[in-house]
């Protein structure tokens, strides 16, 4: 997790210099977001935790994820990274919502590509979500971390600091 | 997370030869025991996911903890990690439930000291509740990643393989 440390910590101090809060709800990052988050010292005061919605039906069950929505495009979906950042924002009361899905391989799934991967930042304004190809990234471990680094770098930009989500 | 790789990828490959599920509940680990199990490729065969239950309200809120004895005891105490155990098996619908609870430092918290680990194990037959002390680990970082280490050898502990949670 060394590569996400820097950004980690700039997250937790970004947040805690303005008072917010944060979950985050994790698909094809399994935890490594909220991993990274927690490597901090001093995450709780910012940090509230999150769920790993990894089997979709839980992205229904835990979160407000659409069944239908789920069944007609696949968890791997702009607007199932929406939906995932606003419920956990809510559920978790938080102020600020981090959501991730997409593809880690190494297998396509439900139609779409590897690297295909989704990041929702909700707060009270709304939300945004981020779509990033990071097939070139490398393999699932590699496209795993990019991914948990381009997500941190969304709250970030979301915060109005670290210009834009660039692709690796 | 390269230590607990092939750990993890004995869970998944014991929780898959006797078609069981798993849901987690993390605490000091934030993630990482999720984040390990993910990164084995086809892990949702047998992985359904579990809360980051890192703020001490979310213990209560998310799962099933009593408020009572989390005010009594706080949230790093044997019977909080059994309930957590418990709540997530139930909550997540998976066949065996495993959470951790306890202080990577690093100061003190709740009155207990840095390096006290509760690891708890719910299945069908109840659940187990391992307590470890990680202080001669090392640093945070350090008491995180062999956390995460003794949370999978518990499951493979309970699923009757490899001996025992050893303390590092």
């Amino acid at each position: 997790m060394t590569e996400s440390r820097a950004t980690a910590e700039a997250v937790v101090a970004a947040l805690g210099a303005r008072g917010l809060t944060l979950a985050v709800a994790e698909s094809l990052t399994g935890g490594l977001v909220m991993g990274a988050l927690t490597e901090v010292p001093g995450a709780s005061v910012v940090f509230r935790g999150g769920p790993v919605v990894y089997a979709t039906d839980t992205k229904a069950s835990v979160l407000d994820v659409d069944p239908v929505l789920l069944e007609a495009r696949g968890p791997v979906d702009p607007d199932v990274a929406d939906a995932m950042a606003r419920s956990v924002r809510r559920r978790w009361r938080a102020d600020v919502g981090l959501a991730t899905t997409g593809v880690a391989g190494p297998s396509r799934q439900s139609g779409k590509p590897v690297g295909e991967v989704y990041v929702g930042v909700a707060d009270a304004a709304g939300t945004v979500v981020h779509r990033v190809d990071l097939a070139a990234a490398g393999d699932r471990s590699a496209i795993r971390r990019e991914a948990v680094e381009l997500a941190l770098a969304a709250v970030l930009e979301r915060l109005g600091l670290a210009g834009e989500v660039s692709v690796g």
